[in-house]
This record gives C-alpha cells, structure tokens and sequence, in this order.
C-alpha cells in the first residue's frame, strides 16, 4: 500500500523532472489527499500550493499513473460564486470529465477551464501526470463530492 | 537592435529551457511588451497569457539579461479592487521592489505576492528569468506608469 511519504517523495521526484524547483519547507508540505477512501494509489492527489489569497490560487496538482480525483463541484460560499479553475497539464496526460462539456484528453501544454459549481473529475494517463491549477480562491472543505464516502 | 521576431524565438528557446510546454500557436503568440520606449533590450516583458477571465489570469513572463519592467501600478477599475499578482521565479533571478516591502531578490522556487494599486518595478539578473505571474484579472490597459513616455 503506497503511503504519504513514499507518495510525497514519488511527487517531488515526478515534480523536479518536469523542471520545477520547489524550497525544502515546499516539498516537505507537498499535501497527500486521499480523500479519505484509504486506497492512494487509486484515489489521490499530490499538492503544492504556491498562493491561496482571498481572489486568487495557484497549485501544482501531481498524479501517479492511473490515479483518480472523484467526481465533485465547487459551490457558491457566500459572496464567491464558485471556485473556477484552469488546468494545464505540464506532463503526462489526464482524461478529464467535465459536465457539459464531456470527456477532454489533455496532453502537455493542453488546458480545460471549469466553471465554478460544475461537476467534473479527472483521472491521470499511464505516465502519472503534472499538472498546473490557476483559479480563484480555493476552499478544499467545501467542495461537494459525489460519492459520499468521501471526506476532503 | 533587438526586434520582435528575434525576442519571440528567443523567449520561446528559455520556455523550453525551463520545460514549458507551448503549444505552437501559444508561442506564435508570444506577447513582446516594449512598453512603448522603444529600447526591448532594456525595458521589455516576453508574456505568454494562459489564461484570462473575468476573475482568474496566469502568465509566464520571460525576461531576458538585465530586462526591465518599468515602475507601475495595477489601480481599481469599477468594482475590482485592482490587479492582486504573485510572482513566481522558475528560472535565473529577479530583482523586484515593492512600495512598502523594499527591495527582494528572487531566485528559482521563490515568489512573491504584490497588493492591488501598489507601485513596483523589477529586472532580471544577468542570465534573465522566468517567471509565473498568478493574478486577478489582467487589464494592462488600466495600468498606470511612473514614466509618463510609457506606453502600454
């Protein structure tokens, strides 16, 4: 079973091929998202978050090949509409699912946007995949998942 | 003299240096910004725009030995606050001042998060930079320069 730290490491490395240099304190606070359904290698994310501000994110998403991030949207909380969110995929390839729009297939240098409260998921291809997200504020606890066993 | 053609080719050759992937209408459409001073060797940006929404912009600016970008500021346009940006060094250096924060120098892995209508201006070190701008919407228009021959 493939555990955060070997996943963190698994990340960095993946990270540093694509040409990213990350600070020691960034690379240590690389997030392991499993989304509480205890099966990584399957369903799980790797983050870096360079900046979260009240308008503004921008994070580096790393996938393992074949791993998946669930089905979910992200609401209007509050005043904010919605996180809205571009991803542009630096290496490797993912399939992404987006209602509305279907199904993309995004290689490098390939981007999707997704409008705020859209439900969408994503899965990497065989080579894991890097992928960059620009978008508004980014609130993880408030996203809505379609599998209910989910926790985020 | 420096010209368009020949900044593009070589802005395009750092990108891939870094391990950016353009697609090639993205580089075709690389943006040369000589701010109107007619001297691209010294006052110039390289500008690749991701993308561009009413809420979300990402960038990667390229700058090469010594480039600078003239002083400015990103003011209020009716009900935004003004353009909120954080740059992020991925390759050579930067040295960038901030009203209020002085002067920092900004190396591969280091960023740095500048406030809406704040004035500021930065140069590349002596290998040039890249650099990921992630910002609030981006409307170079409304941007008001210290240097009055500045056209943007």
């Amino acid at each position: 079973m493939l555990g955060e730290g070997e996943a963190r490491d698994r990340a960095a490395a993946m990270l540093a091929e694509a040409g990213i240099v990350l600070m020691p304190a960034e690379r240590e606070a690389i997030e392991i998202a499993d989304f509480g359904l205890g099966d990584l290698e399957r369903y799980g994310l790797q983050i870096v978050v360079y900046v979260n501000t009240e308008r503004v994110c921008a994070k580096e998403l790393v996938m393992f090949p074949g791993q998946m991030c669930p089905e979910h949207r992200h609401p209007p909380v509050g005043d904010d509409p919605g996180k809205e969110e571009t991803f542009r995929v630096r290496r490797g390839s993912v399939r992404l699912w987006v209602d509305g729009d279907g199904e993309v297939e995004l290689g490098p240098g390939d981007q999707h946007t997704i409008l705020p409260d859209t439900l969408h998921w994503f899965v990497a291809g065989p080579e894991g995949a890097v992928v960059s997200e620009f978008s508004t504020r980014s609130r993880d606890e408030t996203d809505v998942f379609t599998d209910p066993r989910v926790v985020r």
